[in-house]
């Protein structure tokens, strides 16, 4: 056991704060990271103020990770000191089922254990990356291929992964015709992939104030979902909806805008029940569906596409001092699009 | 023009009557068809009751139909006289949109024309097949196999289409594991046709009043939805659940009951919305989708797979007097499956 500095919420409604946590020897088959960065991500400040259930504190969230491999145990094959690598929204799964099998971890029937506040198959609760260094089982190290900077990368592992898996889930390629709901970190992430998947485009945000930096990421149109307007034009001509808020949305507009066989992926809940009529998925045999992060196998396979394709997170880089401003702008959706912590503020 | 006996509804809230309407001449690619039975369909009482929009009067109501070919216009070549046909959901649709080019007829964007109450292309109201005779266009007029009588086939027309097309498109086959939700005149037909496909079949029922009919009909397994235990124990088990109920059901439990990647079709809208909360599609990627009825081609293969199958509706013939009477006794599910009536009680 080893204790390392990281910033923590020490209750469920209290500030995070510098600490120390614990993390253990490393295994055979672990991978101690120095960390570089870590993406504060939406769900960073539902865990850690128990907007999701009851948590044991301190705990330190972030599933954002990147940074240097320090140190691998024996027997570990897939990483080496010196490496790049990344960490995203979960460090272990069962391996055996048969969802682990075929590279779905996050569906594991043991429970896939997520980067912190979860139960570890070794019984401690994990912590997350607002802190000096992780251990992890190799399995679940990702490769940040040299072409991405650690910064802009870090956002990758959840923002990435989470809008990357249903576009290719959901065959996103040439002749798509995507739309993006939401301009924010999982939004701008969509947008990029899309793009660069070669389907056409088109933002629904609330008001047109991202249009620009939605265009100048990928996006062929842009759209005020506040104009009903929006709503009549665009009528039956998107073939996939990304849903990227979580917040309550009129779920009949929305299907309407999808062409026969369309489909709506919803990537965020709201804690509301959403009216969903029946008819409107029957008139035109479309879906509404839901996706949640992906596996490891496709998580790095996301991080090769970006790398091919330039993509990273529009990021805002800031010391540990300012996380819980950060957490503050976040809720306000004062951010574009991404707050990345610097680890060597951590210490 | 000439005219031909009918059992219509003269007014929105009156029962049916014998009565008079009147039938196009055979336009060159028309088929005219002595109709021998026709199918009583849940979605004929809400019609002719103005459940669903106002409509105009007398109408007769019907869009389960079969019978032979008694005329045929000069450039008709897909049928001849004496031929066993069906006439469906649909009698035209404008056979140029990308839908109709690739069969998909019901999602014409120009409005696909039902076999009643709808306007037809040449601006004349249709009336469906509660009536001696029926013109209908070539291409919307189907083959009935000769292993198929034509009594128990005319349920096939939309229910046999509705189940069929939904099990198909979701990809149902061996080793595909569906549960089927209520069993009456479309879930009867999609347990029949879910087991020749080569699937696990489960009936989930209100109550077990019809499980040995359920698993004389094909099932492997019969379960009461009114029993929660039910919902616990095939937690997780089904990769598609037809849902033939138009009854608002509790989406939550039965999302509860798909597997990762599973998917929920409804085929019966109810007029209330459904809750539905989206947290229940990302934990296992799933998806709730609605189908709506099939395309011409699609139903011909529906027809050719029942005779290959020896699948039929099981059925409850009656002479047109006592239409009203099993309306009521459709409203009441007091029927094993389906009312067909004997149109030779037409005149």
């Amino acid at each position: 056991m080893s204790t390392v500095t990281a910033y923590a919420a020490p209750a469920e409604a209290a500030p995070l704060e510098k600490t120390v946590i614990e993390r253990r020897e490393l295994g055979p088959h672990d991978v101690l990271i120095d960390i570089a960065f870590a993406g504060i991500c939406h769900s960073d400040i539902h865990t850690v103020r128990g907007d999701w259930g009851p948590q044991q504190y301190p705990l330190a969230p972030g599933h954002e990770i990147t940074g240097t491999v320090a140190a691998v145990g024996a027997e570990v094959t897939k990483h080496a000191v010196g490496d790049r690598v990344g960490v995203g929204c979960l460090v272990n799964s069962c391996g055996e089922c048969r969802y682990c099998l075929r590279g779905d971890e996050q569906f594991c029937t043991q429970g896939a254990v997520g980067t912190y506040g979860a139960v570890d198959r070794d019984g401690t609760i994990t912590q997350g990356g607002y802190s000096e260094q992780v251990v992890v089982t190799e399995g679940f190290v990702l490769r940040i291929p040299d072409a991405l900077p650690l910064d802009a990368a870090a956002p990758l592992l959840c923002a990435g992964i989470t809008t990357y898996s249903p576009l290719r889930h959901w065959k996103v390629g040439p002749g798509t015709r995507v739309a993006v709901v939401g301009l924010g970190g999982l939004g701008h992430m969509g947008v990029q992939i899309a793009h660069a998947l070669g389907a056409e485009v088109t933002v629904l945000s609330q008001t047109l104030a991202k249009q620009d930096d939605g265009l100048r990421l990928g996006a062929d149109r842009y759209f005020a979902t506040s104009d009903r307007e929006t709503f009549r034009k665009l009528r039956g001509s998107f073939d996939v909806i990304l849903n990227t808020v979580s917040a309550v949305i009129d779920l009949r507009s929305y299907l309407g805008l999808l062409d026969v066989d369309g489909t709506i992926v919803c990537v965020g809940a709201p804690a509301e029940a959403l009216a969903l009529n029946a008819g409107s998925l029957i008139a035109g045999r479309r879906s509404i569906a839901g996706s949640n992060i992906g596996g490891i196998r496709e998580t790095q396979e996301m991080l090769d596409f970006c790398a091919e394709h330039g993509i990273t997170a529009q990021i805002e880089v800031i010391p540990a001092s300012a996380i819980n401003e950060a957490y503050e702008r976040v809720l306000a959706s004062d951010v574009r699009y991404r707050f990345v912590i610097d680890a060597a503020t951590f210490v």
